[in-house]
């Protein structure tokens, strides 16, 4: 077994003396593409950006976040439902997945593709990092990468040789927090501080809460990072960009 | 580069006469969940079923395909909002990822989550196949597992040793039609057409196109496999089944 897998981490500061080649790129994703897929219909694609001011124009759509400012690559795994409707309406049939169904599946599929690209990118030495922006400003971007109607970004992707220091994999929640054999086992009040014991007590996410201002990390989480009102506004703004794509939930 | 990842199928027959035991699921899981997430929040669960009156329970769920009809374990990805959100209660703050953003957030964290965990037990000589009726029936799996408010089903993977004999990798787009650089370039009819030819002259697929009464293979992914109506249903039924579990869209 590769060690690889649980001593990963997130790249974020690449070394801009290492470009990466098209052709490494182009092998991975030959690679990727045999991921699983609902039903081998493939509905999803992927823009690469790597001309700089290609980069410099995704960025604000990113909050110009030191991932995409400093990406010798930055690859954005869509949603395609352009490629698959052509096809059939090219055949004199018409797709029905403009729905929550297709959206579901797409997501899935596009978030498989992505990462098994992941895994092979860090497995060739690359560093990679996920931008959870995307789906904020998924208009900005479709209107950066010339995305038609039907291709929706999901996951953004940004890669480089690492310039980072070597450092260990991220803190997780212990895994009885996650796995459940046979029945979901709600834990108690108790079980449940315990599972999260080790994360708070965490110097860098002790730091975190008072650099914020904040009692404890759950409000640094839902107050601070992922506040209510932020999330529901770029969910009416992602849902109206959908459905300017075709798409209804 | 492991030459595993572009030769890499899914696996729907199992060898009943080879367990898999639990010490192994534990330690696939155990790497997999440093696959990367969304801001760390580790948005998903996984029910791990391997008791065969269990997994007769969730087969019907399933329509009984022969993944789940033959699986020794079925691992059931669900996007927890639960976890997080009662953590966030116990600390005195309210999560606000009860919409578009945390459903598609979660849908990715769960995906890569569970594509993670396939990789890694395909390359410890394990079968998966994905269930992509997961999302058709999320409340009779949610009742099945016992899964509180919060928790959704999103993707369920089947696992086993392979009794199937070996067979290449399925067929794929070939890559060109997925991969664009720096911008969508759209393809022309004609080119649409190149790309789909080698799938739609594949003897299994024009077997396919025959035994449905179709005149083409788009004809029976649109008509036959994914129709319009159907997906249209389970739309509606899984969007009722998001509200009742918490999660407006």
């Amino acid at each position: 077994m590769n060690n690889y897998f649980a001593n990963r981490r997130s790249v974020r500061v690449y070394d801009h003396e290492r470009p990466v080649p098209d052709s490494l790129i182009h092998s991975l994703l030959e690679q990727a593409i045999h991921a699983p897929n609902t039903g081998n219909m493939q509905l999803y694609s992927v823009i690469v950006t790597r001309e700089p001011e290609r980069l410099a124009a995704l960025a604000p759509a990113h909050y110009s976040q030191p991932a995409i400012a400093n990406a010798m690559v930055a690859l954005t795994f869509c949603l395609d439902l352009n490629r698959f409707g052509r096809w059939c309406r090219l055949n004199g049939t018409e797709p029905g997945l403009a729905n929550l169904q297709g959206f579901t599946w797409g997501v899935i599929d596009t978030s498989v593709f992505a990462q098994q690209f992941c895994t092979l990118a860090e497995m060739e030495g690359l560093g990679t990092c996920y931008l959870g922006t995307t789906t904020y400003n998924a208009a900005l971007i479709a209107e950066a990468l010339h995305l038609p109607h039907g291709v929706i970004p999901v996951v953004t992707v940004t890669v480089g040789y690492p310039a980072e220091p070597e450092a260990g994999p991220t803190d997780r929640l212990p895994l009885e927090a996650v796995m459940h054999f046979e029945e979901y086992a709600d834990p108690t009040d108790d079980e449940l501080r315990a599972l999260y014991a080790p994360q708070e007590a965490l110097e860098s996410n002790r730091r975190f809460v008072a650099e914020n201002n904040k009692e404890n990390l759950a409000q640094v989480f839902a107050e601070v990072r992922y506040p209510r009102d932020q999330a529901e506004h770029f969910s009416r703004v992602y849902k109206e960009f959908l459905q300017s794509q075709g798409v209804s939930l």
